[in-house]
C-alpha cells in the first residue's frame, strides 16, 4: 500500500487527509472509501462515525490502528473494486473519494512524526565524511543516531528555506522506517514487524554549524534543525511493497544532474538490528520515524560540491518514488 | 506561582490535572478553582466549560493560554482568598479544590513535554568530565545541546529502574526552563518573556554507553532515553518567583550525603542567550523543555564516583524545592 497524508482544499480552509495512491494513480481518500463502502455494503447508520476511529485522517492516529486499520481499508477497497478511479463518486456531504494528483497537495506522510531519530547505518558515507580520520570501532558494535526536531518537517515540492546562520546548505539521501507499533525490549527477529511503513527522507545539514557543534561532542543541532529541514515523502510504502534488505536504487539528483547513487541494501546495521537496539529499555512508539542515515555519495559533503540558492534537489528511492525540493534564499 | 502537575484517583481511574502550591502548601486544582469562582461570582451558566477552554488540566494547554490563563487564574485567587487552604470546598460534582499533599501524586510538571534539549552550558561541568583534553573553541561561540526523548519523562519519587545494557548509572543535577510561547528568530533581549518557568531536572545518564556513542560523533542517545530518565519536578516555578540569573543554590544528595553544589547563575551561556540561539531559523514550541546542562560538580561522572542500586537521589534547588528519587534494579 502507497499511503500518503494530503492537504485538499474546503469552504473552511485546508483540510489534511490520509490517502493512499490507487492503480490508476489517482489519491484516494480513504476515510471516505471506508465510511461509503460500510454505508452502501453494511447500510450502517453510524458508517461516518465508525470511519473516524476506524480510518482516522490523520496519519500517526491511522498507524495506530495497526492491522484493524488495514483490514478496514482492504475491505473497503475489495467493496468499491474499480470504482476508487471514478473522480465524480463522492461521499455522504459531497466529499471527493478519489482525487487526481494536481487537485491536491501531498504533505509529508507524517507532518508531526512523534520523534525522529535518524542513524548512520552506511558505511561508505561514513569512510568518505571522515577523511584522514579512522571509524570508530563502536560504529561496527551497534547503530548510533542521534534525534531531530519532528516539529521541522517538510514535504514533497515544499521549498527549503535557506537559514541566516549557514554558507554551506546540503542535502542527504536517506530513507526512513516508521513505526507502527509500541514496543519495548523488541527481539531483532520480531523486530520488522514493527516496522509500518518507509518513505524518503532528505535530511537537509546546514555543514558549517554541523561541524562546530559536532567538536562539542553532543552531535548536530542546528546543523540539522531549521524549520523545513526535515523533508519526508511523498508516499509510506508498506512493508509488503518495500523491503529495505532488497537493492533498491537511491538517486539523487541537483537540477537534473545525478550526484548520489547507492542501494538499500547496503546498509550495515539493518532496520531489524537498529528498531531493536532502540527498543533496549527505552518504549518505542506509533509515529517514531527513524532514518537510515546517508547513503555512500548521497550528499555534497562526501562529494566537495554543495547545492546553491535555487537549485533542486530530487531524491529517487525505488519503490517509493521522488521526492522534490528547491533550496532558496529568502 | 509554583505550578505542578498532579494525578488524583476518582472512580474512573487517575486524573491528571494543573495544580498550583498554596501558601499554606495544599495543591489547589486551577480547573476547579477557576470554574468555581465564575460559578460563584459571574453566576457564568456556563462556567466549567470555560475553564476548560481557558485553565485546562493539562500543563502544555495551560501554559498555551500564556498571559490569559494566568490571569483568569490570578482572578481565581483573589476570588477565593483564604477559601485555597479550604479541605472541604468542592466545585459542581463534588471535586476537591485544595489536597492535602498526601492526598495526590505529583507528577512530573510536564509528564509528555513537546520536545526536551539539554545544553552544556556550565564550563566546571565541562573541564572536569573532559580530562585532559581542552574544552573545544565551538563550546564558547554557541550554546550547544543534545535533544532527550519526551516520551521518557519520569517525576518526583519514581524509581529509575536500572537499564540492562548499563553498569554505571549516573544522576546530573540539572535545571529547565519551559517554553511558554511559541517563536522564531528571538532576539536575545525579548528571549527570558518566552520561558514559562523553571523546574529541576534529573537527566539520568548511563556512561558507559553514553562514552562510546559519543565516540561516533553524534552525541549521546541510548546514554540518555532510558524509560523514566528525564526527571521533572516537583514545581515549575514561574520567572516572577525564580530568576536564574540569581546564586540559586544548587544540591545534590545521595542517600542523605552531599556529593554536588553549585549556583544557578554559573552558566556561561545564559537561558536568554539559549532560547535566542535555539529559535534562529526554528521555531520553538510551547511546552519545550531545555535543560541548562550539568553545573560543576554536579554528577558522578565529575567525581568519579557512581550511584549504585537503592540509592536515593535527591536534586535541590533553592527557590523550587527538592526532586526525589531511588535508582532501582528490576
Amino acid at each position: 500500500m502507497r499511503l500518503c497524508t494530503f492537504e485538499v482544499e474546503s469552504r473552511f480552509g485546508a483540510v489534511e487527509r490520509v490517502g493512499m495512491q490507487t492503480p490508476g494513480g489517482r489519491i484516494l481518500d480513504l476515510h471516505v472509501a471506508y465510511a461509503l463502502s460500510l454505508a452502501e455494503g453494511q447500510q450502517h447508520p453510524r458508517a461516518y462515525e465508525l470511519a473516524d476511529l476506524l480510518v482516522p485522517p490523520d496519519m500517526v492516529e491511522f498507524l495506530a490502528g495497526g492491522q484493524f486499520t488495514l483490514d478496514a481499508v482492504n475491505d473497503a477497497l475489495a467493496h468499491l473494486g474499480s470504482r476508487v478511479e471514478d473522480p465524480d463518486l463522492t461521499g455522504r456531504d459531497g466529499e471527493q473519494l478519489a482525487y487526481a494528483v494536481d487537485e491536491i497537495r501531498l504533505l509529508a506522510p507524517l507532518p508531526r512524526p512523534n520523534s525522529i531519530r535518524d542513524c548512520l547505518a552506511f558505511e561508505e558515507h561514513l569512510k568518505s565524511s571522515l577523511g584522514d580520520q579512522g571509524i570508530p570501532p563502536a560504529w561496527y558494535e551497534f547503530p548510533v543516531y542521534y534525534k531531530g526536531n519532528p516539529d521541522t518537517v517538510a514535504g514533497p515540492d515544499d521549498d527549503v528555506v535557506w537559514p541566516s546562520y549557514t554558507q554551506l546548505l546540503d542535502y542527504e539521501l536517506e530513507f526512513a522506517a516508521v513505526i507502527g507499533r509500541e514496543g519495548l525490549n523488541i527481539p531483532k527477529e520480531e523486530a520488522w514487524d514493527y516496522i509500518a511503513g518507509y518513505t524518503i527522507f532528505n535530511d537537509v545539514s546546514a555543514r558549517d554549524i554541523q561541524m562546530k557543534e559536532m567538536s562539542c561532542m553532543l552531535g548536530p543541532a542546528k546543523g540539522k534543525d531549521m524549520d523545513g529541514g526535515n523533508i519526508l515523502g511523498p508516499f509510506l510504502v508498506t512493508p509488503e511493497e518495500f523491503d529495505p534488505r532488497k537493492d533498491n536504487a537511491m538517486i539523487a539528483r541537483v537540477n537534473g544532474e545525478e550526484w548520489s547513487r547507492g542501494v538499500t541494501s547496503a546498509m550495515y546495521h539493518d532496520f531489524g538490528a537498529i528498531v531493536s537496539y532502540i527498543s533496549q529499555g527505552e518504549t518505542l512508539r506509533v509515529g517514531d520515524v527513524i532514518g537510515s542515515g546517508t547513503v555512500g555519495t548521497g550528499c555534497g559533503l562526501e562529494l566537495k560540491k554543495f547545492p546553491k540558492p535555487d537549485d533542486v534537489i530530487e531524491l529517487e528511492i525505488e519503490g517509493i518514488g521522488v521526492l522534490t525540493n528547491r533550496f532558496i534564499k529568502p
